[in-house]
């Protein structure tokens, strides 16, 4: 029987999730299918997910290399502005969502958007919002780095009155702009991931350099941090954990002209158990990890149950060759045991 | 005779250069020479410059290194707040100037100032203004990394107003906050690098991450590099050029927790040259380069003249183990002659 230092979590999701491809894809998709239920899984391959062919078999791939039945992959595509009803219609039952990039803003974003006039848009996102498929959106712009989110709110808010039935998702926000954003329209919503919880630009770049900890959009301001932190703690209905776990080889990350993305997946239950904790918060953490994106997304995973204890786990260096956050330190909550069904 | 593509600078300064200790002092320091009449050597050493004896003894390594009489090098003590009246006075013919790093700052900067109480100060400031020694400051606080140095900008106010007479250099700075200082108190000077004067925080972080262009201060924001470009174009009186010049081997740089500091000693004339050339204020070159320095400082280096022209060169990847900023890169300007005496 778990004990008072145990927190239990069901059916986790990670609403924001890069799995690769390749062997990649073998060596990290069981870190997220250990402890989740399922995630919204990237399409930003290269050549990036547009078909429903590429949708089907990129789910296979997943399948392949999970291996089991209690994770589920919700694919998306990589929207592009010349999708139309009757090609959306017809592979509506294999998405649960369409990804949306800014053109050349992250990795293998360089076939995304490049202008956001409403008219351009709007064949694609009216189908969207006929068939009842979310728009998940990288918000930034091509301006300075610590302003790119900022200035991308007026085009999210724009999008949402523009199409006012159509779920728009802020992805991975970074901002306290982007927080307020959610309060002005109704449907737009947002994940966080566990990363722009904890750290600001001083951690990447304020002592030493620490690419492990570069990503995009890079780590804001305290003040940022702290709006994200308070939607997060006090479950803010309009706001989904995704991890936006994005591993790079070792290599990559480590040598000159360092990719961006943190790798989270295998830690990012246990440190979410400690920092909800730590801040008294932990009855919230449901909604933050399951509920809220099972009632935005209209899904519902898999039965499975996460026992968290406080008990220090030493977070390996590597998985399958990519350097997890926390790598050789300690962190304060362990993984007892996942239940499924 | 020299065409109309090239440009003859007299005697260049650097106000503010790290030329290390042992190998890296033996590798770097004639690159400084051979294009400099003299540069304000940091005392940053581990353990850093803070007696007579350590002056004396690194000048002379310094000079060992160099082997020509062509560049003087202005020798600094590390500050210390004990520092009195006749141990100044004891070394006042050895030292240009005094450094002071808030603790823990940057590199080496373990054994500096933690607090700027003016009282506690008093002793060894008022002994600085009364024998004539320029401060020099690495002003930035132990804040968030984009606003410790506009945080520190009080810190040399108080300091300005409480020793008039002193005058007190802002080292290396990057914001429109220190420039903008420099007009509200007589002794309030500065030294500006050529990296700062050419990147900002996205040229650090803006894409992929790039550890050869990480400093501390760290690049900001495009209006702060704007007000740095403008002060040093117009040949604002009180600006200095300060490299800021900071070799590390190139497996410090290119590591994980990679050290902060950009190499430019062997460019930084050519690359001043395109700079000013390309905004048409080649004639104020002059005045950023050396007049103003052996203004303020009351210095006359060894006359030596540099002549650079338009003519493409190939910076390369490595001088002695250290990586130079456009390492690999062409740039327009060469050096075409230097003439001592």
């Amino acid at each position: 029987m778990p004990s008072a230092s145990t927190i239990t979590l069901n059916s986790p999701l990670d609403m924001h999730l890069h799995l690769r491809d390749g062997d990649m894809l073998q060596n990290i998709a069981k870190e997220s299918a250990k402890t989740f239920s399922g995630g919204i899984i990237m399409p930003n391959l290269v050549p990036p997910v547009c078909t429903k062919e590429e949708v089907v078999a990129y789910r296979a791939r997943i399948r392949d290399a999970i291996g089991d039945e209690t994770f589920i992959p919700y694919m998306t595509l990589f929207f592009k502005p010349e999708y139309d009803h009757a090609f959306l219609e017809s592979l509506r039952e294999e998405i649960t969502a369409i990804k949306l990039y800014p053109a050349g803003i992250t990795t293998n974003s360089e076939g995304g958007v490049s202008g956001f006039d409403i008219e351009t848009l709007r064949p694609a996102l009216e189908a969207m919002s006929d068939l009842a498929i979310p728009l998940c959106i990288h918000g930034e712009t091509n301006g300075f780095v610590m302003d790119r989110e900022a200035e991308f709110v007026p085009i999210y808010e724009k999008l949402a009155q523009a199409f006012p039935k159509l779920k728009i998702i802020m992805e991975h926000i970074t901002t306290k702009a982007s927080v307020d954003a959610l309060e002005r329209f109704e449907n737009l919503y947002a994940t966080i991931t566990l990363h722009h919880l904890l750290i600001t630009l001083d951690d990447v770049a304020g002592g030493m350099l620490q690419p492990h900890l570069f990503c995009k959009p890079i780590a804001k301001r305290p003040e940022d941090r702290e709006a994200l932190l308070q939607a997060a703690l006090s479950a803010h209905p309009k706001v989904m954990f995704g991890s936006d776990s994005a591993p790079h080889p070792r290599e990559a990350k480590e040598a000159c002209g360092c990719a961006a993305g943190v790798f989270t997946a295998p830690i990012a239950l246990q440190v979410l158990a400690e920092l909800f904790a730590k801040h008294g918060a932990i009855e919230n953490l449901p909604d933050f990890i399951s509920n809220n994106a099972q009632r935005i997304y209209g899904i519902t995973p898999p039965a499975k149950k996460i026992i968290l204890e406080e008990k220090p786990f030493t977070v390996p260096t590597s998985y399958g060759g990519v350097v997890p956050m926390y790598a050789g330190e300690t962190i304060d909550y362990s993984i007892r045991e996942v239940m499924d069904g």
